[in-house]
């Protein structure tokens, strides 16, 4: 071989600004409303809950949002992340495609998670906010706000699903390692929690209940979202302007972007920076985003406006749902488990923009192992549903003869995930069947608000 | 801050020779004997086990060994790795002292055990080997092996340790992952295993004798180590060479460099590079080694002829040794946990070339929380005893008024250890002693062969 494998960039490359496409694409034809009143939300609906400034980023009209020097500091930790070309993948799969990936799992918490969490930290911290409370699932997210409260010296308290709090121990020492608290939801600390006692297991439904209360109820205490808003993914566009400049490098640009989507940001975060310049120069680069087939919220979901928890505390948003209280079966991707799916990107897809692909785990992980197996990391079950879409498109461009150009995002790698490979190789994983019932009951509970055109 | 926090080198700068420090101390006083005749070994006794690339590299005389093409092409997908200022450690520390520490926990095994592997695999596929077999306590070395193997097409065959068979899953699953099969040991493949059947819980001195007699039962498989002989450590130089590039971009010189030992190849990969320097030109800088107090090889055990197993299969090595069938007690740091060690490490030490510091395992914990609040990455067991080495070097300089520059090794993460920090902060981790009567015993049973001078 003896050629090129990694793309490195220097800290001075950490990129200065973030990119904020929903400004590209003018006022949104739909805005968030108010969940009782149903009118266009305001800034002041939603203060009580998020710092002014990630407020103001929500709705900016700018196209650009500089990055914070703290933040930039902080970022330097593990940014600039590497580009690698998987010519050993390229070679076992023997396609003529060029296969490229992003790699975010070499932060400290092993995800892209922290790169919104950092810039959230900062903000409130400088708005005098004394402590972050959020929930988190399989705990990528919670890790991530343990982390960043710990470097801007706020308080962190996470409200972790039950299921998963007893599954993980991992990842909540991992979040007490970087001093945040941890809480079993449903807890007795909260009346969300307490009503739903009976409950045990928990949801991130009744997870977000309980940290919202929390944050409402105290007046140096902040909530905080690790995916879905605007300024979530916002901050995620680090991740797709690194690899621009580092495909510059490589003297190639993609014809295909992959990432995989549960809330968005991932996806956003590789994908917004270059569907940019596709608006602007007219490229014909396509977006695919990968979905588990278990929770298919792109592929067969419907676009409405519907509340962002399960107990329909949150603002209605303008997006693809399966219905708001539909639970998905329980996939190892955890991180893909959500009914809806971030407004901005919701659009996009309507608009044609973006392509959504449905995988199912089995089949994801297969891809996982033949990725692990040639490229050493071993991917987590989110970014594997990525994998496997890129497989397909590198099988469809041999079957072509075509030197497609593939970029995808490794958003975070598989060592708290274990159990599932196990799992996987014992050949006791199975693709779990959604129910079309249940789902059609989900979405006939859709909230009453204005029909998306 | 806005300050370089980390230096990166490109793949065009990863290291082209290996740095064979014995090379530079002439032919050995003590060489290793033959455990029946306490005759000097020949090549010839090493040849049914090694592959004869491996046996020249034990033994050259060449002060530089050029790395393989091969090799090199599969150090790029994780090297070079980055070196880090620890600025917000230091400033946690409040002291002059400026830490740098080179991170080894971004190689996909997450340590600095494939620098290593990579080459054995190479070496042993060329001379037309299928198989290669191995034991691992913890898992780092039998996990790096598996993926050494994977990349050159190679078997691979782990005999693990009972008892972290039982209590590690998931780094088992990351072997399977990449395709490497694991045996509990003792298991009954071996005649080994099944004599020691009634001991259930295994030891790395059973292991290490199921795969020697694996290897030497079968024609096209060998026997391969990760750590002690003098081509580990060997291969291990590339981390303290690119260190040295990396500390020029800083535009520093270490005075301190620090590394933990268990067998010794981690410490020799930073500080034999830095060593030659310091032999060559004269300088001053100094090396400390960082063992468990429970396992206090180098700071209170024999400077001896002693087998390198439990079992007395191996060559006699000249080492600091508690006696090859003292059995440490059970702390966290499971790579460190070995009767002897390096016998080139050993002969530095007894030269008074290098320091040897003895650590608790709470005091370990304890600085590698602090060092994970501070710099975010979690650091294994194993290099916490650096950790808290660098801790009281830090609170030394602040003490004399110095800007002492200390540079570590931070060889691997701990995001399989986590149980462990969990046991700390839960207030459940204790200081094990070891016990000086058994250390006693041990020692009345070494081995006849000529004494060390």
């Amino acid at each position: 071989m003896s050629e090129t494998t990694k793309y490195l960039l220097d800290e001075s490359q950490i990129p200065t600004s973030w990119v904020n496409l929903p400004a590209d694409l003018g006022p949104p034809p739909h805005p968030p409303l108010h969940p009782q009143t149903k009118e266009p939300l305001g800034p002041e609906d939603l203060a009580p809950l998020f710092a002014m400034a990630l407020i103001e980023q929500e709705v900016s009209p700018e196209p650009e949002i500089e990055i914070p020097e703290e933040v930039a500091d902080a970022y330097k930790l593990w940014r600039p992340t590497p580009l690698h070309r998987a010519r050993r993948l390229e070679q076992a799969l023997d396609t003529p495609a060029h296969i490229y990936y992003k790699y975010e799992g070499v932060s400290p918490a092993g995800s892209h998670k922290p790169n919104t969490a950092v810039a959230q930290a900062f903000y409130n911290k400088q708005e005098g906010v004394g402590k972050l409370v959020t929930e988190t699932g399989a705990g990528q997210w919670g890790s991530a706000l343990a982390l960043a409260c710990q470097m801007f010296g706020l308080e962190c308290e996470v409200f972790m699903v039950g299921v998963s709090y007893d599954q993980k121990p991992y990842r909540r020492a991992m979040i007490e390692t970087w001093d945040g608290t941890v809480h079993r939801s449903p807890s007795d600390l909260t009346e969300a929690g307490r009503s739903q006692a009976e409950h045990s297991s928990g949801s991130l439904g009744i997870a977000i209940s309980e940290a919202v209360e929390i944050a409402a109820g105290a007046e140096d205490t902040k909530y905080t979202l690790g995916s879905v808003l605007n300024h979530v993914c916002l901050h995620q566009t680090v991740i797709g302007q690194e690899a621009i400049a580092q495909m510059e490098l490589a003297g190639e640009y993609p014809d295909v972007v992959v990432g995989c989507v549960g809330g968005g940001s991932n996806f956003a975060g590789i994908a917004y920076p270059l569907l940019r310049r596709r608006l602007s120069e007219g490229l014909e680069t396509r977006f695919l985003a990968a979905e588990p087939a278990a929770c298919p919220t792109l592929t067969r979901g419907v676009f409405a406006y519907d509340f962002g928890d399960t107990v329909g505390m949150t603002p209605l948003m303008p997006m693809y749902t399966l219905g708001h209280d539909f639970v998905p079966p329980p996939v190892h991707a955890g991180g893909l488990r959500y009914h809806g799916d971030a407004p901005s990107l919701c659009a996009l897809v309507k608009e044609g923009l973006v392509e959504a692909r449905a995988v199912p785990q089995t089949s994801a992980f297969e891809a996982a192992l033949r990725f692990a197996r040639a490229e050493g990391i071993i991917p987590a079950p989110e970014p594997a549903h990525a994998i496997r879409t890129v497989f397909d498109e590198a099988e469809a461009a041999k079957e072509a003869g075509e030197e497609r150009v593939i970029l995808f995002n490794l958003c975070g790698h598989g060592h708290f995930d274990m159990a599932a490979y196990s799992a996987y190789l014992a050949g006791e994983l199975e693709d779990l069947e959604f129910s079309e019932a249940e789902m059609d009951a989900a979405l006939a509970r859709l909230p009453e608000a204005p029909a998306l055109t």
